[in-house]
C-alpha cells in the first residue's frame, strides 16, 4: 500500500470542508460556510464578458497564457491596488487561482520545515493546513477587538525568530475583527526592522459596511517585505478562481515559479473575461450594493443574537466581511452543540480547528452573507433557544 | 531580504517557459511551445455552454465547488475513462487544474525528500521540476522506439526502492513515443510486485493518428498501485485548467487533501459548462476532426524533416501526440543552435533541459500542432539549411 509523504501525515482533510458536505443539505439552515450570496454574482455582466470573448478572440481566451496571468487583468489589479492605498505596478500582480492559491504559494516558497510562522488566535484554517504542510511550527499570539496583539508579537519576532508573520487585517476569518491603522503601522516597521516577511491576506478588504476603509499594510512601508493576497471571490464569484498576490518584483517571480509547477497558470478564459468586464462594468456600484447587502444581512445577526443567545454570550461586532465569532457562555462546548444544532437543521462552524494551539471550545464562527434577514433571525432563534435550553440544564454555581 | 525555502533552489523558472517567451513574438515562426491549434478549439460550443449555465444556473456555477469537483463532470470522466479501458467510479475521479495540477499534488502526497523517482530519459521537464521541489532525487532509466526500458527500471527498481515512476506513455513529451503493450504490462505487473506506485501521465492519449490505441497502465492490472492522470487541454482548450486523476479512491481521497489547501477547487463555471457542453456535443467527432488535422501536421513534419536536413539527423516517428524529437548530426549542440535559428526567426526547445541527469545536447523537441503544413515545410526547410550549413562548415574527420 502506497505510504503517503510525511507532509501529509501534518494536514488532515479541512474540518470545515468535512463539516460543510454536511450542512450545505438544502434542509439545513446553515451559517457554517462562507459562502457569498449567489443572487449578487453579476451573473449578467460575466455572461456578456464570456460571450464576448469566445465570439471574438477565442484563440488567445481558450490558450495556454503566461504563469503571472493576462496582462490587462494585472493592470487592473495593480491600478486598483495603487488606488486603494498600495502603489503596484503590474509587474508586481500575480494572478492566482482564488487567495488561497497565493497563501499556498508563499508557504512553498518561503517555509523550509521547521521554520516558525506566527499566526493569530484564532486564525484561518486552511492557512493553518498549507503552512503545516510545509513543515512550518506555529507561533501564536492573541488577538482582540483590535486585531492581532503587537505586544505579543514582538515578543514572539525575538522568541521564535519566524519566517512569516501571517495576518488577515480586514475582518478576520474567523473573528471578524479589524488590525486598527497603528497596529498595521506598527507590523510593517516591526516587518522592516526584523526583516520577517509579512502575508497580508486580504480577500474581505473590499466588504466594508462601516467605518473608513483602512490602508493596506504592505502600503504603509515600501520597503518592508511585505506580500499582500487579494481575491475576487468574495466581491464578484469564487467559482472564477481568480485571487492576486501583489508583492516586489522579486517574490513575484519566486512565487511565479511555484506556480509554474502548481498548475501553469490560472484560467486563461476567467482571466479574459473579467478583464473584458472591467472595461465596462462599474466595479464601485457593484460593490456599493454588495455592501449594502451584507450590511443588512449583519446588522440582521447581530440583533438576532442579541435577541436570541441567553446572557453570558459574547460577540464580535465586525465592520465588514463575512462571520461574527461567537463565544458561548458558561464554557459549552460548540462541537458539541453542533450536534443538537444539526438535529434541529440548523449549522455553524465550532472554533477549536481554528486555533494552531490551545483551542478554545466555546467559540464559534457565524457566516451571515449566504442567507436573507428573516431566515437569519429564525436561524439565530433556534440556535439560541439550544444555548439557552442548555444553560438551564447545566448545574448552576451556588449562589450566597 | 527575504530567503526562500531550499525547495526553491532546486526550481528553476521552467527554462522552456522562459525560451517561449522569446519565441512567441509574432514574427517568429516556433516550434517550440506544446500549444494546441486555436483554429480546432470548439468556441462555438464552449461560448453556448458558458451561456447556458450562466443564464441557468449561475448561483451554483459562479460559488464555491466541491474539492473533488462538479459531480456529472466527474461521472463523464469516469465513464470515458471505462470505455477507453480503465473502469472507474467517479468516486475515483478528482478533477483538477490541467494534468499539471495532477503532477504536483501526486509530488506533494507522495514524496518525501531523498525519496528516489524513476523517471525516463529525456522526461516532461515540468514534472521533473515538481518532484524536485518535492526533494525528490532521480533515477533515471532510458528509453527507445518502445518508451521505457522495462530492462533497466527492473535494474532501478532494486537499485534505488523508488517510490514512484513517472511515466508518459502516449507520444511522450518529448520524445513523442509510446510504451509498446507488452512493456505496459511488465511495468503492471513490476508496480504490482514491487508496491511502488506509478504516475501515468496521459495527456495526449485521444490524439492517436494511427496504429491502433493501447490500454492506460492503470487499466491492466486492477490491483497495482497506478494514478492515471489525463486532460482536456490537448483535447478541449488549455485556457480552461480541466484535468483529472483517475485512481484508488484512498489516493484521491489523500490529494484531495493536498489540493483543498493549494486552491480549493477547480474553476466551478469551466466544470460546470464542459459538463453541460458533453451532454450535446460529439465529442468523438471533435476528436476524429482534431486527429485528421493534427495528423497531417506530423506528416507535413516528418516529409520535411526528412527533405531538409543533412544525413546524419535522426528523429522519431510518433503515432499521436504533438512532438516530434530530433537528434543533430555531427553533434551539433541545439542550445547554440537555437541562437542561431532565433537570428532567422525560427524556434524550437533544446533537449537539454529534460534530461535529469547527462544532458543529450544534440536533442531538440519540435512541435507540429500549432502550425499548418506549409509554415511547417518553411519552418523546417529554414532550420535544416542552418544545420546543414553549419555540418559544411565543421571540420571534418579525416577518411582514407
Amino acid at each position: 500500500m502506497t505510504t503517503l509523504a510525511q507532509r501529509m501525515s501534518r494536514v488532515q482533510a479541512s474540518a470545515i470542508r468535512e463539516i460543510l458536505k454536511v450542512t450545505e443539505r438544502p434542509e439545513v439552515l446553515s451559517f457554517a460556510g462562507g459562502l457569498p450570496a449567489p443572487e449578487a454574482f453579476p451573473a449578467a455582466a460575466l455572461l456578456r464578458a464570456h460571450a464576448e470573448v469566445l465570439a471574438e478572440n477565442a484563440a488567445a481566451a481558450l490558450q495556454y497564457g503566461p504563469t503571472e496571468g493576462h496582462a490587462p487583468l494585472r493592470a487592473f489589479i495593480a491600478e486598483r491596488m495603487t488606488k486603494r492605498g498600495l502603489p503596484a505596478q503590474p509587474e508586481q500582480v500575480l494572478v492566482t487561482a482564488g487567495s488561497q492559491q497565493g497563501i499556498d504559494l508563499v508557504g512553498k516558497a518561503l517555509i523550509d520545515p521547521g521554520d516558525a510562522v506566527v499566526v493569530e488566535a484564532p486564525s484561518y484554517l486552511a492557512a493553518l493546513q498549507s503552512f503545516s504542510s510545509y513543515g512550518a511550527r506555529f507561533a501564536v499570539v492573541g488577538s482582540d477587538d483590535e486585531g492581532m496583539r503587537i505586544d505579543e508579537l514582538e515578543a514572539a519576532l525575538r522568541r521564535a525568530k519566524p519566517k512569516l508573520i501571517y495576518v488577515v487585517p480586514n475582518f478576520q476569518n474567523p473573528s471578524g475583527t479589524t488590525l486598527s491603522l497603528e497596529r498595521r503601522a506598527r507590523l510593517a516597521q516591526l516587518s522592516l526592522d526584523h526583516d520577517v516577511t509579512v502575508l497580508e491576506d486580504d480577500p474581505y478588504g473590499e466588504l466594508r459596511y462601516a467605518g473608513a476603509a483602512l490602508p493596506p499594510i504592505a502600503g504603509l512601508e515600501p520597503r518592508a517585505p511585505v506580500i499582500h493576497l487579494g481575491s475576487f471571490s468574495k466581491t464578484l464569484a469564487p467559482g472564477l478562481r481568480l485571487g492576486y498576490v501583489v508583492a516586489e518584483e522579486r517574490m513575484v517571480r519566486a512565487l511565479t515559479i511555484a506556480k509554474q509547477a502548481a498548475d501553469l497558470h490560472s484560467g486563461s478564459l476567467a482571466q479574459h473575461a473579467v478583464a473584458r468586464m472591467f472595461e465596462t462594468f462599474d466595479y464601485d456600484a457593484h460593490l456599493r450594493s454588495l455592501r449594502r447587502l451584507y450590511g443588512e444581512r449583519l446588522a440582521a445577526m447581530l440583533a438576532s443574537i442579541e435577541r436570541s443567545f441567553p446572557a453570558g454570550t459574547t460577540w464580535t461586532r465586525p465592520e465588514g466581511g463575512l462571520f461574527v465569532w461567537l463565544r458561548l457562555p458558561g464554557g459549552l462546548d460548540a462541537e458539541e452543540l453542533l450536534a443538537e444544532a444539526m438535529r434541529e437543521r440548523v449549522a455553524f462552524v465550532p472554533g477549536a480547528p481554528f486555533f494552531a494551539a490551545e483551542p478554545q471550545r466555546e467559540t464559534l464562527r457565524l457566516n451571515f452573507s449566504n442567507r436573507p434577514p428573516e431566515l437569519i433571525a429564525e436561524g439565530m432563534a433556534r440556535l439560541g433557544a439550544i444555548v439557552a435550553r442548555r444553560m438551564s440544564d447545566a448545574p448552576r454555581v451556588a449562589t450566597a
